[in-house]
């Protein structure tokens, strides 16, 4: 399954790798893509997600959801 | 002596740390404060630096000298 979170406040790859890092810490999340030109995070899962922790981990790295 | 440099390209906080460390490794340099609002460096040093290597370190962490 693939979910996609609009996120807003990356302005360079610095940005992208802090999201990504911060993704890449949920367990139940098997890939991570962030596009900094979108604003993006793509989220690929087997299971059920919990939106509110990717919630968190964006705001915790500085950025916030869309 | 200060000197101070323009920097294009600093978008965020994590660009105004890849400058600093860059040219944190310059030794002829005592202090550097680099700032996001201004796109500038300022240097403090005792004697002559060479502004070559401050380019170059500035260029090596992705950024332009103004």
């Amino acid at each position: 399954m693939t979910t996609t979170v609009k996120i807003k406040g990356m302005s360079c790859n610095h940005c992208v790798m802090a999201v990504s890092k911060a993704l890449e810490q949920i367990e139940d999340l098997n890939d991570v893509q962030v596009d900094l030109s979108n604003g993006s995070a793509t989220l690929h899962h087997d299971g059920p997600i919990d939106m509110g922790l990717v919630k968190d981990q964006i705001e915790k790295a500085g950025y916030e959801v869309d």
